[in-house]
């Protein structure tokens, strides 16, 4: 069964696939709420892409555009994709949902960050990225983890 | 056994101690590497903390104080701890040694801020940390928790 990227909408169908997720956190509580609270419409956009099989999400990720006058990590500094919350539900893990998801960010042609997981390094090496040299006063406790479309290099802050 | 938090040192001795936490990462490796080609000298401060237990480090975290003018979270804005990569190893947890930490984090009498790792609420929550507002442009990923000595509030960016 062909599989295609989509955005996701925000309404209480697609808040309930994403209690699968283990990276369930304060966005996706904040996003209920804004819903509950009639703070924002049901149907919204967010900032969310996803993969379903059959009825089910089975993949996620968010993804943001971060304007240039912010790009501490790219040279020269551009616009750039912020990628988190990269995840497959385990089931339906190794069948290439989560490189489906990186393939449509990269399609943007713009670079993309992002902050790889305990044991993840593998995956995003697999995909091309390769870890920012870290500063403390600018990553603290990530893991930063970067794709540059050709011409595009990493930032030299030495 | 009384136990007590320390600053860490950056030496072969240390690095190698931290290989058998979990939030092994960049960061680690950034260090290992600046000590090996002597771009820092040997005993350098880190921004570790940790304790030991006998002879051997069980707990630790980062501490970082960011300037007021990058504060964000915080009302009036101020100085603030970042907390990051609190972490008790496997067979020493259930003592303590996390809250000793957080403590000695929270004596320094400065509004403190985390992200919280999966699964981690109940123990922030128990520490006197709050969810703080998800706002999608500064947290991203993150599960942002705060802790504010009286007198301080959470920003209201309403």
């Amino acid at each position: 069964m062909p599989t295609k990227v989509e955005r996701l909408l925000i309404n209480f169908k697609t808040l309930e696939e994403f209690k699968k997720f283990k990276a369930y956190g304060i966005q996706e509580l904040s996003m209920l709420e804004d819903l509950e609270h009639n703070m924002i419409e049901n149907n919204s956009e967010s900032p969310f892409y996803g993969i379903y099989f059959g009825d089910e999400l089975v993949a996620r990720m968010s993804l943001y555009r971060v304007d240039k006058k912010y790009d501490y990590y790219f040279e020269p500094p551009q616009d750039y994709l912020q990628l988190w919350k990269l995840e497959v539900l385990e089931n339906y893990r190794d069948k290439g949902f989560g490189k489906q998801l990186v393939d449509f960010a990269k399609s943007h042609n713009l670079p993309i960050k992002t902050n790889a997981r305990i044991n993840s390094h593998e995956f995003w090496e697999k995909q091309g990225f390769q870890p920012a040299t870290y500063e403390m006063e600018r990553d603290f406790g990530e893991n930063p983890y970067i794709w540059m479309p050709e011409g595009v290099k990493e930032k030299d802050n030495s």
